[in-house]
Formats: C-alpha cells, structure tokens, sequence
C-alpha cells in the first residue's frame, strides 16, 4: 500500500498520528498497551475536538470539563491527545509555562524513569491528566467526586461560572471491579446528570475473550443503576460517535453511560481482536503492516504530518480558547461575595479566620477523640462551605456528621450543603474523595478504622499523587487563582493543635 | 395482652423464640443487632426445618448444605437457629463431642470474651458457623467459591456422593459493596444453580432509609448478571418462602436471588422499620411490648417454650439424619478409587507421593520466582486433584495457570480441571478462595502484588479463621474423615523446600 496521507482529511490524518505516534512509542519503550488507543483513537479525537471544553493554553481553567481515562493502561492515547493539542505545562507553583505538558520528545520518553510519560497516567507529574489511573476501577470511581464538585460548585458559585462536565473512559476491567458497581449505583442515586462514562466494550482481556469470566449484561445492569445507557456501534464513525456525544450534552436528569463496540488493536492486520495486542508491543513487522493499513509512510517513525496540529489547534484549541474567555467575563461581572470565596475555594487557601472557633479540650478530658473530631469540623464547617462530609453508612456512629444548623444534605433535590450519605460504600467512598479533593473541594469521609481495608487501592492512589482526601498534604494549586501557599498556614495549625487562646 | 403460648403452633412458637432470644441476648450483651433477627425468623425456619440438608448430630458431613449468613451482624439468627437445631460441638480435633455447638448458657453469653457466640460468626469458633462474616460482602463473596467447590465435587466425585447447595442470607450493605458485584457477575456467569442468595430487603440502614444512598432496582441488576430472580412479599408468609425455595430446588441452570421484603425488627411497636433497631438492643421496656406482641410472657429471658426444641428435632434434626445416613450408604457403594481419594481430600491431607515430582533448582540459578512457582504446581498438579487455580486476568503474566497436559477450566460445560478463569475481580477471587479452602479444595489465585490491596478484607477473614487459601495454615478438619494430621508432612516440607534428592 503507498503513502496515502495526501488522501486523507485533516480528522483521518489526526486519527492515524494518534494511532501511530502511540504504536510507535510503546514500540521504542518494548512495553505498554497499544490496543486501546488504535481502536478508540476516533472517539477522543471527536470528544476532544468538538465536546471536551477545555482550553490547552489554561489546562487549569477552573471550569474545564474533566477527562479521566480509567483506562489508564492505555496512557499513549492521553499522551498522545495531550500532546497533539498543545497543552501547556503548568510548573509545581501553579504557573503556565511555554513548555508543552508533553512534547514530542517526551513522547519517545514514553515510560523511562522520571519522563512525564509514564507507564499509567500520574496527575501530579503530568499537565492534563486529571486523576492517576491504572489500577482498574479507580478512574470511573473518582469521576463520581468529580462530578459530585461540579455539581455542588454550580448550585453554590452559579452556573455561569460552574457548569463542567466529567468525561469518562473506561473498559472491561474497570467493569468487572467491584468499585465500579459501588461508584455507578451511587451516581445513579445521585443523578449525576454531568456525568459520562464511555465504556469501551472490545471483548478483550489480558487472559483473552471476555466470554471466559465476564458475560453479564452491562447495559442492562446500568439501566438498573437509573443511568441513560446509549450505544456506539461503529468506533470508527465519527457523526455517531457525535450523535451519541450530543445524548449525553442534552441528558438533564441522570448520568449516561456510552457503550461503544471497538475491535482492539483496530488496523493490525493480524492482531487486531486479540489478547496480545492489549498490553504487548506490536513489533517492528506488524507495525510496518498496520501503518499500510493506515496509509501511513512505513518507514517514519513518530511522524506528525503537516495540518495534524492546525487541525487540532482550529478544534479543542480554538474552541477551548473562546469558552475561556467568555467564561472570564462572565466570572467577572460575578458579585464579589462569589468571586473572592470561589478564589479562596480554588486556590487550596483557608478563609481568613476560619480556624477562630475550634474549640479546645483540656488534656484528660473525657471525650472520646471522634467526638473531639466532630465538634472541630463544626467549628470549621461554617467558614468553609466547601467542606463535603460523608460516611460510609457510619454517619453517627463513627460521628463525622455536621449539625443540622450548618450541614445539608447533598442530594438530587438540593447540591448545597456539608453532608453526603455513601452509603455500606467504602471504597467509592475514598475514591470519590479523590475526586472532590482533586476538584478543590475538602472531603471528609468516615468509617472504622477496619473497613478502611475495603478502600486501600484509592487510599493508596491519593497518597501517590499528592491530593489531600488522604495525606493533608496541601490543595492541589491552580494557576488561575494565586495566593500565598496555604502550607505554612495550615500546617503549623495543624501540627501545634489549636491554642486555647484561640478558643 | 395475655400469654397466648398455647394457642402459638409448633413453628409460631419457634419463630418466637429464634426472636426472643435474640431479643434477650443483645438485651443483656447491651450490644447487637436485633432487627434481622426478628424478621427473618421465619425464612431461617422454613429454610432449616423443610430445605436445608444438615445433620445437627454431624455438623461436618461432607455433603451437607451449607448455610452462610452474610448478614453477619445478624449473629444472633444464626446462634439461635444453631442452639435450637440442636447441632453438636465440634472440638478442634475434628471430633463431634455430646456437648452443644451453642448452650443456652452461651447464648446468654453473647458477645462476651471468649465465648463461642461473638459479636459477629466466626467459623472457628463455633460449630455450625460456616465461615466468617461480619464485614459486609464477605458471605456472598465466599458462598461464590463454596458452590464452585461443589460443582467441582459434584463432577469429580459423583452427584450420588456431592449434591450439595449453597444457602445464603444477605442484606442491604452486602449489596452495596464492591464486592457483591464481582461475585454476583462471576457466580452468574458459572451459572452456578447450586447457589442460592436470600436478599433481606428492609430498606433500612444504619444512616436511615436506603433512601438516602441506595436506589438502584437490584432486581433488574441480578437479572444482567443471568441470575434467576424471585421475591416474596411476606416475610412471615411461610407458604410465600417455601414457593421460593422450591423455586430454587427446582433450578439447574442459573444461580438464584430471592429478594424478601421483610419489615426490621419486626414485632416492636415503636422501632419496627426504624435505624434504630438495627444495631441497638431493643431495650427493657420495648422488649416487654414487643413480647405482648409476641404473645409472649413479658417477665421470662432467654424462655424455650415446650415442644420448640422437638420441633426442631422432628424437622431437620431427623430429615438431616435420614438424609446422611442414606448418603453413608451411597458412599459405601462408590468405587475404591473414588471413597479413598475423597477422604484425603476431606481429610485436608495429601495424597502419597504429591510431592514426588517437584523440580529443585540450583542456587542462583536465573529463573523467575513465579516461574519457579509454576512449575512446582505443575509438577504437583497431577497427583491432587482438588488443586484449583486461578487469576484475576493475570494468568499468564503471574505464571498461575497450570499447563494444558495437566489441566481443564472449570465452566458451565466442564466442572471439572485445574483451571479456573476468574477476570479482574481481586477481591472476589481472595473471598472465593475462601470458600473453596473451606469446602476442602486447595486454591490457588494470583495477581501482582499490589493489586492485593483490593483483596484485602478477605486475606484477612482467611488469616483470622484459618483457612488456607491465605495463611498456609492446614485445612479444617473434619470429623468424618480422619486420618493423621497433615501438619507435620506438609508443613515440614513447604518449610525446608524440597531437596535434591526428591526429585
């Protein structure tokens, strides 16, 4: 087959470059997963180009769309998507740099040690990527805290400055994990209408079919979830991966769940559908016979051609581009009252006196200390409305609830509020703090010390990347809302205890 | 109201008592969860007395069905139905012994230091606990491997010596967590028939209403997983349960749930249907007028009306006799081959010379701990059976499958092999584990490492009873069977390794 690029529209080019630059650099590392990103290379170049409302010169705009690939083995087709949009790094103090988040080089660098391409996307090494994915189940899992911030930011702030939507990605694996059940029943109760999570369903597992393990009816399990469940059947197909896209932008009411038939390692003359293109480099041969199939030079290597990043820049960067700015126009002729607690909120920062009324207890008191806990939270809850608060069914027992006079109850009928029910739910519980945390909200979730087992692979992934739901560490910092670091601050309240004088 | 035990039937006055004297163990522990107890004493009955094949005089007959309380904070049902059945003690020699599995002394000594009647069952504690529940999932993630283990024995051994089903009562927590999913999906795609899930829907949790977090159409859920799915709307209708039941006995094809409506701490005038009888003691005065509901007389504790106990003897006490004294007869007619290689398996023992083929490599020699490990299974494989091994969706890559020359896959068309695909389900796979282990089976899971942390609620149920798909420990031992103890062989072996000189 002879170079066909000439042939090829600017979207069929862009495809091809997300393909190849992905097989290519799985190929150099000799490690990775390239069957995903051949196969579902069409439906983020269309989420992205057309949907996803973000803005690559600003990955921190406030009220950016999220994208989370639960995925996450699949980290070139984010990578790769990251880079050919442009988006820029932001450096450790918040700061957008000239610097793209992932250049091509960094593309050849895919998986070397202290690269910002690694094995499974990381958030805190990598602008662009939302939430650290790879274990499977986690992306789809966090996505709920995601849009459970989204949803409380616009009934607390206003939708004209808050009205994101959370784009999900997910497989097989992260349908079989038991956290996904606990994460869609809970999105469901909680109509989580700004929620999508595409299932990328290619019958295909590491161990081979998924007639082996795994023959349950998913759509029909979401159905009983309370989810609008629509279906792609061409991934390949542009206007209906549109036209499912536009269910999803219409739907007020509950969450939607996309499930899109793929063929893995789509192109692959003789790997395509099978195990071995899942998690295992497709070598030097079948590379030189899928890029025929591509109508891609064979002899090129990470090859980007001309009008690959035009196209890109006159979609998501263009668009991305105008909906910033006319958002920052809109944030600005917000009231004050909004805008100085919304920076506050985005900057990771503490309310000036917030910590003015945390009570104090003589040591030898007789109290038991998740009673001291919750006597403190609401002594804070009332400066911080951003304060989310839930439990894992153990909401008295385990006393992580807020009074009545400052708490109300984040449900369908009311996004306001501190408190959240969970339900017998811990490891969605911890998982979805992530998202809020992620999202600059401050969760607190409770149950015994035990049930904390149930949550360990999020609890692990927050410690990872550095959000606060889990460590204390200090707020994500975002570009667009600077103030002073907060770490001093709370820090030094946190580790001194509050003073009696402060009382 | 007056005392009106003499107008109660036989099965009126047993109901009664299975509630009451939950009702006055928790009183007197000050501590528990009455309300299960209470409105689940009739399903338990009817279960008991008219389906479940168990012979209270032979607690570990090998053909027995099993009863697993998933609801395990519902302890008090299963320690009252232990007490009236009669069932004998079990010492830790795998003798039965003439004194009770559970006295009316060790009722009364509910949740006390030491006793066999904990907060929660614990299966080696106390005879007739089949396993261990408590954390919510766990019961049905276990029941999972325990009717896979009978299917297997079914296939290995004959259905005139293993036909046994697998009973099991589970709650609202139970369907929330994570885990219920994967073990729900797996068991509905074995289409295991021999699997039976009673879910109690009350609607209530310990926060409130399952209102508050938990609203998806669990019906609807259980038919996606290719369950059978039925319901009874009367949880005190004993014709209502056994309609049910029957429908179970009569399946072959598909797991089954029956959802029961049941109404918490039913017979409380003030607490029925309410948070706060799930988890607290009814207390003094709400006992007395629940016992007037009862027609009960208000000042007797822990009271076994006359005839109750030889109720219970009439049903299953003598059904389960008859029922394994012709099973004696059965497996006193089976082949030699067959009888001699159950009862090393029954025995928790190992076969002669199981060990003769495993391979020894040199010091240094370069080869891969997992590759190591698979070829010793390999080697051992042949010569036990009732190795079952599986991964979730890592076989390959965590060298946990045993080779084709040695091994089938259990599935719904072969029952039988050394195989068993398992997806990407850790948690389910450890709590499967479990209840094969318990059922005599020796499994084997694998993933990497640090997808143990999914797993973890059920490696620690496994190290805490003793099972041992996790802790190496030796098998349960059952009366029944009984040959020297494997300790000393096996674990001197696994201790030194295997020498030179046995290969």
């Amino acid at each position: 087959m002879t170079d066909t690029l000439s042939s090829q529209s600017p979207d069929e080019l862009s495809i091809n470059t997300i393909r190849t630059l992905s097989i290519d650099a799985i190929d150099k590392a000799n490690s990775g997963h390239p069957g995903a990103a051949m196969a579902l290379a069409p439906l983020t170049l269309k989420m992205w180009q057309d949907y996803l409302r973000y803005d690559p010169a600003d990955p921190h705009w406030p009220n950016r769309d999220r994208f989370v690939l639960s995925a996450g083995h699949a980290s070139m087709l984010i990578y790769s998507m990251i880079h050919l949009a442009g988006v820029k790094r932001v450096d450790h103090d918040g700061n957008i740099t000239d610097t793209p988040a992932i250049s091509l080089e960094d593309v050849k660098d895919f998986r070397q040690l202290d690269s910002v391409t690694p094995g499974h996307p990381e958030s805190h090494l990598t602008t662009g990527v939302e939430t650290t994915t790879g274990p499977l189940g986690q992306g789809v899992a966090t996505s709920v805290g995601m849009a459970v911030a989204g949803l409380w930011k616009r009934a607390e702030y206003g939708e004209e400055i808050f009205d994101y939507d959370v784009y999900t990605i997910c497989g097989d694996g992260d349908m079989m994990e038991g956290v996904s059940h606990e994460a869609a029943s809970l999105a469901g109760h909680q109509k989580l209408h700004n929620l999508l999570w595409v299932y990328d369903s290619n019958r295909i597992t590491i161990d081979g079919s998924t007639d082996l393990a795994f023959t349950e009816d998913v759509e029909a399990r979401f159905l009983a979830y309370g989810w609008n469940v629509h279906h792609i059947n061409d991934a390949n197909d542009l206007d209906e991966i549109g036209a499912a896209l536009d269910k999803f932008k219409a739907e007020k009411e509950k969450p939607t769940f996309i499930l899109i038939h793929s063929h893995i390692g789509y192109g692959s003359p003789n790997k395509v559908d099978t195990a071995d293109v899942h998690g295992n480099p497709l070598g030097a041969d079948e590379t030189i016979l899928t890029k025929e199939t591509y109508g891609w030079p064979t002899d090129a290597h990470f090859l980007v051609p001309d009008g690959v990043y035009e196209n890109f820049q006159s979609g998501i960067g263009k668009r991305g581009a105008e909906l910033n700015a006319a958002w920052k126009e809109r944030f600005e002729v917000a009231g004050d009252e909004v805008k100085s607690a919304a920076k506050v909120m985005l900057a990771g920062d503490l309310p000036d006196g917030w910590d003015a009324d945390i009570p104090s207890f003589e040591a030898g008191a007789e109290i038991a200390t998740r009673s001291a806990s919750q006597k403190t939270l609401n002594a804070i809850a009332p400066k911080v409305s951003w304060m989310l608060s839930g439990s894992a069914d153990l909401t008295g027992s385990a006393s992580s609830g807020l009074t009545p006079d400052v708490s109300g109850v984040f449900e369908p009928g009311n996004r306001s509020g501190h408190g959240i029910h969970l339900g017998v739910r811990e490891h969605e519980s911890a998982a979805m703090s992530n998202g809020m945390a992620l999202s600059h909200l401050r969760p607190i979730w409770s149950t015994y010390l035990i049930f904390s087992d149930y949550a360990r692979p999020a609890i692990r992934l927050s410690a990872l990347d550095g959000s606060p739901s889990s460590t204390g560490l200090p707020m994500i910092r975002s570009a667009w809302a600077k103030t002073d670091p907060p770490t001093s601050r709370s820090n030094s309240s946190r580790r001194s205890g509050p003073s009696p004088s402060s009382t």
